[in-house]
């Protein structure tokens, strides 16, 4: 049995996700983090950096601890033998890509996020952080016009990006003034992990 | 043989560390990024996101090219049986620790670089920054306290935040009015981190 730390938004969503597409057991126990309970030194000692999701497996050779999002995708894969290949090229490439999904989209929306949200916006920052969200979908838009999934099958590469791409695509879309156009690949793409069993289930 | 895709600073020095740990045999090519080099069609087949590091290893099953400072430190370790534990707990504390090295630090001080060095600076972004910079500096303290390196045992958890920390430490002690006060752990380790031969010949 696994424990799920999580609160809601697109980085629980995207550990979820795997836990459903891994198969196995889990509980999820919510870390309210609008209330700091993130800070608990009891949640410290599973996620030194104060962040959900966070999981522990509670295996017979004792708890097993993992935080950050592409390393707990990454657990759940191998635990699991599904969705990263164990050895060869085709295993770099998704690991290549995963923390280009978690680290590299994953940490500029969140900034756009800030910035745009802001009631005095900052000049030339929304600007700045979408220039580069531009950037990420054009390189995403022509990896998928290449490939159906990511790196071809369906894998944890896809599973990040596609909960950042779900939510900003058509935001980053509106403020490009043109510059990022049509996007098909990643529309059809966006679709395709949409309907998959587990995503529905995670919702 | 390993052809290393490279340019000065702190993301090559990363991945160029490791491949002195690794003992692999290595040619570095220089991808000039201010000429935009990076954007050629043969740089983006082996690193679509333009930009180093990157890697080829020229295998007898065919060319392994991958891109992002994980992954590559990632395939080095798993190539080489070094500074990453097979399995068990270890492995993916060293994986939760590597991706937080090169996706929350690794996203958070060029940030820092770019604002702090604007002739213009933007009000708030600074200090936004440097705040999270303080917040990081204190989790990897923290850290070091209890563990002579961050997982234990130096692993490639170590690389990509000594590189970032080495670079940053001073200036966002001194941005940060005493939030951020004595580090005897953080000292002690970029020192021991330092003095590692692979390290040295890195420079
Ligand atoms: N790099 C982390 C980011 C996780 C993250 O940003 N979590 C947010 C919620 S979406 C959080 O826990 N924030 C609480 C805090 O920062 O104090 C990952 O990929 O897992
Ligand atoms: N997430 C990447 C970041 C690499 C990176 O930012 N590389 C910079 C040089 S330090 C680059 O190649 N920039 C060229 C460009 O962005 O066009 C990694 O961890 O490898």
């Amino acid at each position: 049995m696994i424990t799920f730390y999580t609160y809601p938004g697109p980085n629980a969503r995207k550990a979820q996700i795997m836990l459903e597409e891994s198969g196995e057991a889990y509980q999820a126990v919510t870390v309210d983090i609008k209330k700091g309970e993130q800070f608990d030194p009891k949640f410290l000692a599973i996620s030194p950096n104060n962040k959900i999701p966070a999981i522990v497996d509670h295996t017979a050779d004792g708890p097993v601890p993992v935080f950050e999002t592409a390393a707990i995708l990454t657990y759940l894969a191998e635990k699991s033998g599904r969705l990263l290949p164990a050895a060869g090229a085709k295993r770099y490439d998704v690991l290549a890509w995963l923390v280009w999904g978690t680290g590299s989209v994953g940490g500029t929306l969140p900034q756009l996020h800030h910035y745009s949200d802001l009631p005095d916006r900052v000049p030339g920052t929304v600007e700045r952080f979408n220039t580069e969200a531009v950037r990420l979908f054009k390189v995403l838009e022509r990896r998928l016009q290449q490939h159906e999934y990511i790196c071809g099958d369906y894998s944890i590469a896809d599973i990040p990006t596609f909960c950042s791409t779900a939510g900003w695509l058509q935001r980053v879309k509106g403020w490009s003034d043109g510059a990022l156009g049509d996007t098909p690949a990643i529309d059809r793409w966006l679709k395709a992990v949409a309907a998959r069993p587990a995503v529905q289930r995670v919702g």
